[in-house]
């Protein structure tokens, strides 16, 4: 007899996983067993990219190999080349990176096969290329070409430079490679369940990763982040003298209308996101750094406002918003951004799902109508 | 507490449906309460597509509207036009699949939106679209142009004279169109739930169908009609004398070595798929009428042995084999054609994904280590 779970399945386990794990009533994330509060401005999203797909922390010598793979799938292949300023010319940012994604497979060595060693090297590329294709497609969406990465830079800096086209601060590049170190995984969420399901197919990782970055672009997913940004911008302009203060009438009203408040509460988490822990910290750091704290502060006081009046908490949309913003990255590429670091995430799984696979074949409940019988044409 | 399922989550019931329902004892499917068997050679697939996308048989009035729909949507987009002969020189199809519907996006009127009308619409261009990228897709690899389509043919019809360049005999029509109709929808397989996973996060149909192309693409699901043309092939070129007598000993070997016969057994029917009956009926009736029924007779044969060692019967993938082969379809294009039919059922789910959703995101099961130390790199 089939089991009837509650809607959205978020009382049905899907997958083992020994990737990550959530403790919600304590607020916890870990990856393979590491606490991300320990991760966090310690280690570079090289070496958690290598924990999460290669299964330990890198030793020296793994973690200059696997930098050298970064560095050398750090290219857009052919096809990629030759349709890059078509897309960027006609599609919006996450429909492109779909585009791209699945583009970009031609030109992979190890595109037909699935074999341990040949996913792993996959693995690998996909998490070089994810930030060279936002920084290339951005470039050609201005009608220009993305300025060549610097060598020595890892891949944090590397994103800035090439989607900034100057290098960033070392501590700008520090901030944001903690930002990749905490989106990097997120046990079975929408995207990484998506690439799961496409994998177990025996399908290739290329295509589960498309179906991750499809899931993504997905407003109850990784399209929050955006909107975040975009209601700090509507209340601020709304109120350019006071937006601060205009916070609490704007978010008053619109949870009076039975809006939604983007960046706020989760399905896994009953307290705070340990991931906004750190986005918190380091939007205020580059908020004082910048000059103009005006985001920081309505942020602080919209946090402070939505848990008073609906007991919820910012997740891990909520303060990466305005980190980016500081970090100047355009607003509609935030999704983007959170797919460079998700790739790390999604690979892994994809490797896990493929080393111990089953079909993903749920059951349906039908609710239509039965014994229709089924008249010609004209009798209709 | 979080239930734990079998792997796969075949005893989970993961979505209410009114599109699909199977009697996998009785070996019977109904697409909105109407018996395949009935709909098979009476229904037209524009008939079918219509029932799944907007509910009810159309009558003739609405029959006209939407076959009007299909032609005007059966057109290559600019991005899709730009890019093709470049993604047609490098990908292979179900690659390039994944790859054109993404870039055809671009394109749709309503692309941006996810409201009901918009996803109508686009789900009816995107079933009159699909049949024409198979067909571009094999002109182009072949360095030619897709012939225009005959606005008096129907679908079925109008995909064999643009795949292969000319006009197909009307019973040849007929039959493509009742396997159409045969693979349109099938409660929750695994290219299914991942459209309605990527729905979920109110992400757009044409990801969701992304999402589906790629899952499809795995040997699992899809792939399996095209090996099963391989195996059959390979016997015969192995024994080209006898190859229905080949047969015999060719698959009790592969039992014997523990390989999995295609096109065999489904997790949900227990006795015959009833699409098997009609493909069956179909490809013998197409080898006899082409002269050379090998194929059917080894197919037969197979069909025999499979069942006494193992007791598994043929599902839709084995028949279809067949009769693509003698429609003159490569072999390499047979899960292209599932996408083809496939995409009413695709489409269909989101939309009733979209009408009452909530995100999917399950539980994981964490099952690796804990309480870890992060090193500094020096020290590991």
């Amino acid at each position: 007899m089939a089991h009837k779970p509650s809607k959205g399945l978020a009382d049905i386990i899907a997958a083992s996983t020994a990737l990550s794990d959530i403790d919600g009533r304590a607020g916890l994330l870990f990856y393979r067993g590491y606490d991300i509060h320990q991760l966090a401005g310690t280690a570079t999203f090289e070496e958690v990219a290598y924990l999460l797909q290669r299964g330990h922390p890198p030793a020296r010598g793994e973690l200059t190999g696997y930098t050298g793979e970064i560095a050398a799938g750090r290219t857009l292949g052919s096809l990629v080349t030759a349709c890059l300023p078509d897309v960027a010319g006609s599609q919006a940012p996450m429909e492109a990176m779909r585009s791209l994604v699945s583009l970009a497979a031609a030109d992979d060595p190890d595109k037909d096969s699935n074999a341990a060693g040949a996913n792993m090297r996959k693995a690998a590329r996909l998490v070089a290329q994810q930030p060279l294709l936002v920084a290339a497609y951005h470039a050609a969406r201005n009608g220009e070409k993305v300025c060549p990465a610097e060598p020595e830079l890892g891949l944090a800096a590397n994103f800035l430079l090439q989607l900034r086209g100057a290098p960033p601060a070392p501590r700008e590049a520090e901030i944001f490679d903690t930002c990749l170190v905490l989106h990097a995984d997120h046990t079975m969420n929408a995207s990484t369940f998506a690439a799961r399901v496409c994998a177990a197919t025996l399908s290739d990782l290329h295509s589960a990763v498309v179906a991750a970055i499809g899931t993504l672009k997905g407003p109850l997913h990784g399209g929050a982040n955006e909107q975040v940004m975009h209601t700090l911008a509507e209340i601020r302009q709304a109120a350019p003298d006071d937006p601060v203060g205009a916070v609490d009438h704007q978010v008053r009203d619109r949870l009076a209308r039975g809006e939604k408040i983007m960046g706020f509460g989760h399905r896994v988490y009953k307290t705070e996101d340990p991931r906004a822990t750190h986005l918190r910290r380091m939007s205020e750091e580059l908020a004082r750094a910048g000059g103009d704290d005006t985001y920081y502060r309505m942020s602080r006081r919209m946090e402070e406002i939505v848990l008073a009046e609906k007991g919820l908490y910012p997740n891990v949309d909520f303060f990466a918003a305005t980190v980016y913003y500081y970090l100047g990255i355009p607003t509609d590429l935030f999704t983007p951004v959170f797919s460079v670091s998700r790739m790390a995430g999604w690979t892994a799984h994809v490797m896990e799902q493929h080393a111990d696979n089953r079909l993903i074949r749920p059951d349906s409940e039908y609710v239509g109508e039965r014994g229709l019988t089924w008249a010609p044409l004209g009798q209709r």
